[in-house]
């Protein structure tokens, strides 16, 4: 059985993702379809508007077979680790292709891209410790940077998120030599930040935005997504109370900042550079998370940089733990959230040839990158009523979703 | 001007706690009332009805003259500690009395009984080492090993919480050799843990009882109350949308202890001889914060003594800082919380002969204990809706109430 992979978050899951699906599966001519998600906290630094249980079930339903999760150690990072998680993660249960949406939908630009980066390796980097120097976010100083070594945006616009992606996820199958065939497909219409929702592809952040300003409701845009979102989304509603956004979280994160000595916020990850300061000082003055966000933003600490910050300090993770985990080397494990009849038949013929085991549920003794698994999904589910947050978090202990069909 | 000083936490300020200042004047012969008062966090290890300001406003206004804040170091610990600080304190703005209340009104038990345990320290360790042993709580404990030196019921009982804290006080001034003479008024009818008010002078513990269970009104209770406690209780209500009682705060604490490693746990001040794996076994299962702690609760483990550590958790105080403060040889400073126009004039007479230096407000580079003091503000108003909190820490900021009269 042939297996292409797909990286995603499924924020929710839309027709964009059903696309997505069908065109990755005509040109990989796979047979079973394998996801890495991330959990209960994303790439941007946010929480999922509903867990990653529910997100699996709208996805099993729709078109993948083996849904894996992405470790909270890579997910709330910046794109490299995130690709590097990712593609490890499917490389483990022996993807043929990894196929992801870009601008062009033409993977060469891409490959030759990365023979580029190589061959003026010390160039790129001379130029972005330049730009960051001058106080220039990563996101930007990376820019120049590619732009200085004739990487512009006539042969990759690498100022688009779903290009950097897509070129993090084909460098990191490049520099473990894996063999994994990049696949890409040119996105649909709607763009990644687009914040109105205008056709039937319309983008996670467009229903995002409109599921929190209409009395949470998803009635007027469930033409954007298959009904099983639809479902799923309303089931967790009346499970959970509410759906997450990271104004729910606000009062934590305050309480947590204004009990902490400078020094112990230092040692939170991703605390860098004196941020902890800024985060310290402008607590007193925050009325809300946007607003705090918005006193604490400069030209240097982008947005998504702080919002990750803010995961990590609502999940107490330090620097020192993700040190420990030496997480650039090797992921240590697979977690299997849900997969169908296909997927099943599909990963115990794989079984055996695997390096890492697959991990179904948290138990005691796991490793230590499960145990901030753990306080993860606590941090996610504490803004919830205390009956809800159990029964929820119990989801943690059971096998996975099996999906028949 | 002579002046008499009370311990007192006022939780909330009431007719008992009047008759106590008018007694005690009478018995010191004193002009001026000086008390000194835990603040937000109380000895027993429960956050006050309403915060220090608003004791303080209605105190002023019925009897005391200067209002001192026992800092938190001192105020959240076992009675010894407690009583060491506030007699400390006391000294430091030179009372000449200080006088509390014991179940039989006579000082000569508590002084010969302070003799007797200094001659047979030694015997008392050693039985108070064995009962420990034995599995026994501190106050257990304690009272066995008194027995066993002779310091039994017809002496004086020391099994009755305010004999425990008088005895404590009376230790404290004599094994600092302070001069300060004790003295005793003999308490009202009301018992300490009285659960219903059925006089008008009724136990804290029964007001506050009647508060929380019905819709937060004060009306019914209002004769156990000299108007300026009603008053104050009515105002913090309006400003702060609620009084203060642990179950508030109890999704706060799960959230801490579940996203915390054992370890970490560990280093809160208060978490000894293994408590933290009960506290985090327990977790998952908690229907409430009194549903949390009676899991918790053994023989050793006193309701008392766990609430202390929940107290140490909200505020996130670790062993290591409370080590580094050495608040067993001295206090480094005395926080003014309000005064009147006599508690002035009589400061005036006295400032200039004190060893440590008045306190009146929280700024930068102030002593690192009052960083403490800060946490504990911020942790006590974080279950507040955020414009509330806000107003409510400024009064940190403030100068002291003056009460002119």
């Amino acid at each position: 059985m042939k297996a292409c992979g797909l990286v995603v978050e499924y924020n929710p899951f839309h027709n964009g993702h059903v696309y997505h699906i069908n065109e990755a599966k005509k040109i990989s001519g796979a047979d079973c379809m394998v996801a890495v998600m991330s959990g209960n906290f994303l790439q941007r630094g946010e929480p999922a508007v509903m867990d990653k249980y529910h997100r699996t079930k709208a996805a099993l339903q729709t078109g993948i077979d083996i849904m894996l999760e992405l470790p909270y150690t890579y997910a709330v990072q910046s794109s490299n680790l995130f690709a590097k998680g990712s593609v490890r993660t499917l490389n483990e249960v022996g993807v043929d292709s990894i196929c992801f949406g870009s601008e062009s939908g033409d993977i060469a630009p891409f490959l030759s891209g990365y023979e580029t980066r190589m061959k003026k390796e010390s160039t790129y980097k001379e130029f972005l410790t330049k730009a960051l120097d001058k106080g220039l976010s990563f996101p930007e100083a990376s820019k120049e940077a590619y732009q200085a070594i004739g990487l512009t945006s006539n042969a990759i616009d690498l100022s688009k998120p779903n290009n950097i992606l897509g070129f993090s996820y084909v460098s990191a199958i490049m520099d473990e030599e894996l063999s994994i065939n990049p696949l890409t497909i040119k996105r649909t219409s709607n763009n990644f930040h687009d914040e109105t929702v205008t056709s039937s592809i319309a983008s996670a952040t467009s229903i995002r935005k409109h599921l929190f300003s209409n009395k949470q409701s998803v009635k007027e845009i469930q033409y954007t997504m298959p009904t099983t979102t639809i479902q799923q989304l309303n089931n967790y509603q009346q499970k959970a109370s509410t759906w997450h956004s990271w104004e729910n979280y606000f009062h934590f994160l305050l309480y947590r900042v204004q009990t902490m000595e400078i020094n112990e916020l230092a040692s939170i990850h991703g605390m860098e550079e004196g941020i902890e300061y800024r985060i310290k000082k402008t607590a007193n003055h925050a009325t809300s998370f946007h607003d705090w966000i918005s006193k604490i933003k400069t030209k240097r600490y982008t947005w998504t940089r702080i919002q990750r910050i803010f995961v990590h300090l609502l999940t107490n993770t330090k620097k020192s733990e993700i040190d420990s985990l030496n997480i650039k080397t090797s992921i240590p494990y697979v977690r299997l959230l849900g997969l169908t009849e296909k997927g099943q038949a599909y990963l115990n013929g794989k079984k055996k040839q695997m390096d890492v085991p697959i991990v179904t549920k948290l138990s005691r003794n796991n490793h230590p990158m499960l145990s901030l698994e753990e306080r993860a999904s606590h941090a996610y589910y504490s803004i919830l009523p205390i009956e809800y947050r159990k029964k929820l978090f119990k989801q943690e202990l059971y096998s996975p979703i099996f999906e028949k069909k």
